[in-house]
C-alpha cells in the first residue's frame, strides 16, 4: 500500500473471494479505460440502446423499461422503491437476513406502512407464508431479496409472481447479490421490478445498477410523472398522482432520457456504462445458462472442500445462492485472526458477517470473474494452510481431494 | 460507431468542445482500468481517506466531511438538499439559468418551500439583490448555482457567506460546471456546503459528486439521524429531528461510512473513486491556481478567436465562467447543421443549448483536459471552415491570429 497522497492509483493485488465485490474481469476494466463521448453523441445514444437489449436478455424480459440507475445497487433499490410507492402505501417485506431489513429501511423513507414476516436467519420463505401475510395484510406492494449475502439464502421467487397477480401487488426483487449467478426469470415468474448491481456476479465494479420495470409498474410511475421545469414544454403534463419525492431517483424522468424523447435529466455516468455493457457482453458471450452452471459448479466445489476439510457450512444448503457459502466459525478459532493471516499473507480476501452472524460465520464467494477452478482451489489451500497454524487440525489432502473430486465428476471422470 | 450488440466497446475519437462531459485526461482513464479491491481492504480505506485530503485542498476547505457521493454531479446535489432541508423548511434559488430551476425542482421534491428569485439570462445577481430577498423571506438556505452552464454565467459568492451568516442561513452552491475552472474557496466565503462533478474541469467521467459539508450544515444533518436496522447496535441513537426522506443519499449515513466507524453503507463505487482520486491528484500536481489561469488563459484565447471569426459572444463577458463560452448563432445560420458537420466531419462536439436560448447559442467548452490551445485553435479553425462552407463569411485568418495574439501576449512575445 502506498500511503502517499500524491502518487498514482496503485491498488495492492488481491483474490477478493468474499461476497463482493470481486476481482473485475479485465475485460470490463479495459472497457472502463475508453475514452468519453458526448451524452448525445449518437454512438452514446446507441450504447445506450445496446445496453438495455443486452440486459434484456440477463433478465429474461420483454420489457422496455431495462436500464441503468447511475449509483450502487442500492441506488437501484431506492429508485424503484421511491418511484413505486407513494406515501402511506403498504408494502410487506418477507425478511431473512440483512438485506431485507436493507428493503424495510429503505421503504420506511418512502414513508410507506411497513410490514415484516419474518423466518430464522438461515432459512427461506415457503410461497404459502407469504400468500398468507398478503392475504391478511393487503399490501400494494411485496419487497423481497432474491439472494440475501448476510445469510447467503436464495429465496425461491418462481411462485410469488401469480400470487402477487391474483391479489393485484406489485411484485419486486432486489436481485444485487444473485443476478447472473442463479436463475431470475423476470417474465415467467411474473416480477415487475428488479434491481441487480454489477460488483457481484456481473464482474464489475459497484456503481451502477441494472434495473427492469414490467408495463404494470411502468404504469404506476408514470400515474406520479413530473417534468422538470428548465426543460418543460406546453407539451409536457404531469401525472395525476402524487409526485415522486426525488429527483434523481424518478424513475419516470429516467426512463424519459432513455427514451427516444432523450429528455436530459443527469449526465450518463460514461464509464460506468461502458462497464456495465462489456459484463453483459460478457456474460451472453458465456450463455447465461452456462454461465449460471459454472456458479453452481464452483460453488459445490467450494463447498466439497470446506466439508473435506471438516468445517460446517451454514444455513438451508438446499437454499443457499450458487456464488455465496457461509462456512461456521469452528470452535476456539477466532474469525478476525484467520481472515487477515488470509489477506496479509495470501492476499486472498475472505468476509466476515453482520448483525447477528457477526463472529459465528465466514462468507466465501465464487462469483464472476472469481467463480473459477484455480480460485477455489488457491482458497481452500490457503484456508486450510492458515486454519492449520492457527490450531484447527485437518486431514492431510482430503479437502482438495474432495474439491477435485467434485469437479471430476463434473467433467464425467472417475478417478 | 460499432452496431453490432455483442461488439466490444469501441467509442469513436471525438474532440469534445462542449459543456462537458469532454475527454477525460488518459490519467484518470487508467487510473479506472486498476483491478478492484475489498471495500474495507486497509488500501481502500486509505484511498478513501486521501480522496478526502485531496478534495479538502480542491474546495479550499478545513472541513472534515469533504468526500463523495456515488452518483453524477446531480446525486451530490440532491444528496445535500435530501440531507439539509426539511419538509416545509423555506428556501431561497437565485435563479440565471436551467441549473437554478434544477435547484428548485430538487427543493420541491425535498417538500420545501421554495422562493426564487430571478435575473434575465446572461446576468448575475448583485449580492444586494440576494441580501433583500433574504431579508424579505427569512429563508433557512440559499441554494445557488456558481457557474450555470445553460448561459454560461458565473455567480459571484465571495460577499454571499457573511450575509448568509448574518441572517443564520445555510449556504449552498452547485459548483458542477465551475469547480477547477475558477476561483472556489469554501472556508474564506463562508459556504455550508459545495457540491461538485468529475466530467468538467476535472477531466474524468460523470458519475462520481465530490461534496464538502461545513461544521454547521454536518450539525443540522447530524440532527436527523438514523442508523440502519439491520446494522444498528445498542449504542446507536437516533436525532432528535424528522428523518433523512432517502437512505442512499443520508449523508449522515455517507459520514459513518467515510468515517473511523466505516458503517456499511452502499459498497463504495471503487472504479469511480480511483477516477475521483486521480482527477484531484492531476489537478494538485498543477497547481490548482495554475490550472485556473490556464482555464482562463484558453477561454479568452478561444473568446478571442470567436470574435475575430465576427461572432458575438453570449450574455455579461464580465461575469462568464471561465470555462464555457456561449456564441450566439448568426443570422440565417442553422445551429444544429454546424454542430452535425463538425462532429461528422471533424470529429468536435460543440454545445446547444435549452429552453430560452435553443437554437440562439452554441456553448463551447475548454475545460479540464481540453483547456489546451491545440484544443482551441483546431476548434476555431474547423468551425470556421464549417461556417464558410453554410455562407457565413469571416476575414481569412483573423480568428486564429487573435487567438495566436491572445497566446502570445500571455507569454509575454510582441509580435
Amino acid at each position: 500500500m502506498n500511503n502517499d497522497l500524491y502518487a498514482q492509483i496503485n491498488p495492492p493485488h488481491r483474490l477478493l473471494m468474499g461476497p463482493g465485490p470481486i476481482n473485475a474481469d479485465p475485460r470490463v476494466l479495459r472497457a472502463m479505460a475508453c475514452q468519453l463521448i458526448g451524452q448525445y453523441d449518437p454512438a452514446m445514444t446507441e450504447y445506450m440502446n445496446q445496453t438495455m437489449a443486452l440486459y434484456r436478455q440477463l433478465f429474461r424480459t420483454e420489457n422496455r423499461w431495462t436500464m441503468l440507475v447511475d449509483g450502487t445497487s442500492r441506488a437501484g433499490i431506492e429508485a424503484i422503491l421511491l418511484s413505486a410507492i407513494r406515501p402511506g402505501d403498504r408494502v410487506l417485506v418477507p425478511v431473512f437476513g440483512r438485506f431485507g431489513h436493507l428493503l424495510c429501511e429503505i421503504a420506511r423513507r418512502c414513508r410507506a406502512d411497513v410490514h415484516t414476516i419474518e423466518v430464522p436467519w438461515g432459512e427461506v420463505f415457503t410461497p404459502d407464508k407469504i400468500e398468507y401475510a398478503i392475504q391478511r395484510l393487503r399490501p400494494r406492494a411485496l419487497l423481497t431479496v432474491q439472494g440475501d449475502t448476510s445469510t447467503t439464502m436464495l429465496q425461491p421467487l418462481a411462485e410469488l409472481g401469480d400470487i402477487c397477480r391474483r391479489h393485484d401487488v406489485l411484485f419486486y426483487t432486489d436481485a444485487t447479490a444473485s443476478f447472473g449467478g442463479n436463475a431470475l426469470e423476470t417474465d415467467a415468474w411474473g416480477l415487475d421490478a428488479v434491481s441487480a448491481g454489477l460488483q457481484k456476479c456481473l464482474g464489475g465494479p459497484s456503481g451502477s445498477a441494472p434495473i427492469t420495470l414490467s408495463p404494470k409498474m411502468e404504469a404506476a410511475i408514470r400515474r406520479r410523472r413530473c417534468v422538470e421545469q428548465g426543460i418543460r414544454t406546453a407539451e409536457h403534463r404531469d401525472g395525476e398522482e402524487e409526485m415522486i419525492y426525488s429527483n434523481y431517483f424518478d424513475l419516470g424522468m429516467v426512463m424519459d432520457y432513455w427514451g427516444p424523447e432523450r429528455l436530459n435529466h443527469h449526465t450518463e455516468a460514461t464509464s460506468m456504462l461502458f462497464a456495465a455493457r462489456e459484463c453483459a457482453r460478457v456474460m451472453l458471450e458465456e450463455g447465461l445458462d452456462k454461465g449460471i452452471a459454472r456458479h453452481a459448479l464452483h460453488g459445490e466445489a467450494l463447498v466439497a472442500g470446506l466439508e473435506g476439510m471438516g468445517l460446517r457450512i451454514y444455513g438451508d444448503k438446499q437454499h443457499k445462492m450458487n456464488n455465496v457459502t457461509g462456512v461456521v466459525i469452528p470452535e476456539g478459532i477466532q474469525g478476525e485472526q484467520i481472515r487477515h493471516c488470509l489477506l496479509n499473507d495470501f492476499a486472498i480476501e475472505i468476509g466476515t458477517s453482520f448483525g447477528p452472524l457477526q463472529g459465528k460465520i465466514w462468507r466465501i464467494g465464487t462469483m464472476g470473474y472469481n467463480a473459477r477452478k484455480d480460485c477455489v482451489m488457491q482458497t481452500l489451500s490457503a484456508l486450510e494452510a492458515v486454519l492449520n497454524r492457527h490450531g484447527f487440525r485437518t486431514v492431510q489432502g482430503a479437502a482438495l481431494q474432495a474439491a477435485w473430486d467434485r469437479y471430476d465428476a463434473s467433467a464425467g471422470v472417475t478417478r
